[in-house]
């Protein structure tokens, strides 16, 4: 345990380090004599999971804060990794901002089914000493909440400050309240949802069927990735992480000449509009850090996602939730509108909601900041 | 030309047969001595025209309405047709309704690169003896509608009373009122845009590449249909013609049992979500009745769209239009959003501006049948 909280980066090699190096640390959580049940039933060993915190654990083990990360994201949410790359929350964790390691002890993990450290379809099967692929067990945002638990049990953390999530970090966000409500004093869903909506669902669908029909994806046993199938993934979410307004701002009609990156699509005509070039861009750099049967597992396990399952309905369900609750909304969402946001605000005793009003859509809660920073000490006081 | 006008349902056939029987009908209008010209230059020869009238031209020419279809429509705009098929706007022509054919002379052609009876990817070239495929020369909106007026002038038609359409019909109506401000009393534009957006840009270039991603589609070299990728195209671009709302109301995460139709997507996983199912069957549906290499042009075509290209500005382009204009909005419309239709109609003279309420979306121009007629009825007087 000790070693573990070593780990982390501590307040006073915050201030040593201009820098704020962080690094990505691995834990094996479940083993062959304690495998990890899903909540399919299905059991797995050994998992690992991939964490980085920021801040030091009180002697209490109370003042840790835990932010969960949407589809593609991964546990670097600040600090400069040891490759130089920011978090991608650094802008809200830091002196100064919502999240001060000098008074929280910050956790953000890999989430369970994720291909950044944490045991998912990349992981080597032990049994057959290959990837499970397609075959892993297919996890649900439950999973990823209580493999969380377990890595914060492990860490020494008894409670939990506040839980803080956008989009399928926010799933998670929402189960944690419902799960484990003696745990939490504080859960921050943003732009999200507490059962994942047909509309969602069915663009899930499509960008799996781009994967699952792409040849190279070979029924889930593939040696190279689907380029073309999970680009194409990607580049469907890309449209609707944005809004029309941003689009139309930053590319209009404008026209690109000229091949972009190396080309996965690109013997493929374009009229050679900048925003395709764009969303070809997006689509292959996805491709160089991503998996396209972990992109399966994940959106599926989104699309399982409802709070309310097993647990009446969604009034119930959120009914059980004790945490303070902070629900954000972004005006221009098309994903998980911000009249979703108030619905769930609605469900949730005292919960109240917020609105943060951006051009850029549902990826605002990876944008918008100072607004953020802002809503967050106003609400955590 | 008598003969054409003969092919049309008088009023008194209407009275004569509760049935309505239409039937398209061909006449070729380019050919090797007098071959099309596209926007791009390009040459083309025969070009054949499909297309259905309901109605009595007058003596003067001067009664007629030009209906406009949308991406994957037809010249069947009313009545049945020989295979008992009601036409896709029959709601609103016809006896009592916004248009009648005891008054109009109403008017809808299968646009040029269509695949309904207009010469188009799927016609044969006669200089291979095979379907142009994806060598059709890429037409534009301005291409279709400057064929739309040689099919107008072999009918006898002096002047439009109205020029009305939705989505890509829309498109061409603005270009009538912009190309042709003479020949035209009244437009009306429904649910579209004057500039296609980098937003529809974007969804018709991710639709496009699920197609030439297809290795069926081979280069556009195909003898079967590239069905997959023909399907996920239609799965993406459905998920835009509806709204969250709808889909929420309709499906929610309800599931689903079996399989679907053919099942061209049928051994690849799905959850079994009700919504999945629909989307498959919807994808499937299309490439029963339509052709790939025509979707690539069309939806290229949208993409080319610009009634501003070599007239200056928006504004200035916009403000060739003397026709007495009323642009319609649907409230939840994502893909050509209300804001948009206001746009247009802030930048025509004159031009009124109505909105559909309606949870459907953009299709809700293939739906709000009752709301049509009455808006229609209000503004033509």
């Amino acid at each position: 345990m000790n070693t573990m909280r070593d780990s982390s980066v501590s307040r006073r090699e915050l201030a040593a380090t201009a820098e704020r190096r962080v690094q990505t640390h691995a834990v094996r959580l479940f083993d062959e004599s304690h495998p990890y049940q899903f909540d399919s039933g299905v059991l797995l060993a050994p998992v690992d999971v991939a964490y980085e915190t920021y801040g030091t654990l009180n002697r209490d083990g109370t003042n840790a804060v835990l932010i969960c990360h949407a589809l593609t994201g991964n546990a670097h949410a600040a600090g400069k990794s040891p490759g130089g790359q920011l978090g991608w929350w650094d802008s809200i964790v830091g002196e100064g901002r919502a999240f001060d390691p000098a008074e929280h002890f910050i956790v953000c993990s890999n989430f369970l089914g994720s291909c950044y450290g944490t045991t998912g379809p990349t992981s080597v099967n032990p049994r057959t000493s290959k990837p499970y692929g397609a075959a892993f067990p297919q996890m649900t945002v439950r999973d990823m909440v209580r493999v969380q638990r377990e890595l914060l049990k492990r860490l020494g953390v008894r409670r939990l400050k506040a839980v803080i999530g956008g989009s399928l970090g926010g799933m998670q966000v929402l189960e944690w309240g419902v799960t484990f409500p003696d745990m939490v004093d504080a859960i921050i869903p943003i732009a999200t949802a507490a059962r994942h909506s047909a509309w969602c669902i069915g663009l899930n669908e499509v960008a799996r069927l781009g994967i699952l029909s792409d040849p190279a994806w070979n029924d889930g046993n593939y040696t190279e990735q689907p380029e073309r199938g999970l680009a194409l993934a990607r580049m469907i979410a890309m449209i609707t992480y944005r809004s029309r307004e941003s689009f139309e701002r930053k590319f209009g009609q404008a026209r690109q000449e000229g091949q972009v990156g190396r080309g996965v699509f690109n013997e493929l005509s374009t009229a050679g509009f900048q925003i395709e070039s764009y969303l070809r861009y997006q689509g292959e750099k996805l491709v160089d850090r991503f998996d396209a049967a972990t992109y399966v597992a994940i959106t599926r396990a989104m699309d399982l996602h409802d709070v309310a399952k097993g647990r009446g309905s969604l009034a119930e369900a959120l009914g059980l939730v004790r945490a303070k609750t902070m629900c954000v909304g972004i005006s221009s969402d098309v994903l998980y509108p911000a009249e979703e946001q108030k619905e769930i605000a609605a469900l949730i005793s005292g919960a109240e909601y917020r609105e943060i009003e951006s051009p850029y859509g549902h990826d605002a809660f990876l944008i918008e900041f100072e607004e953020l920073n802002r809503l967050i000490k106003d609400f955590l006081g």
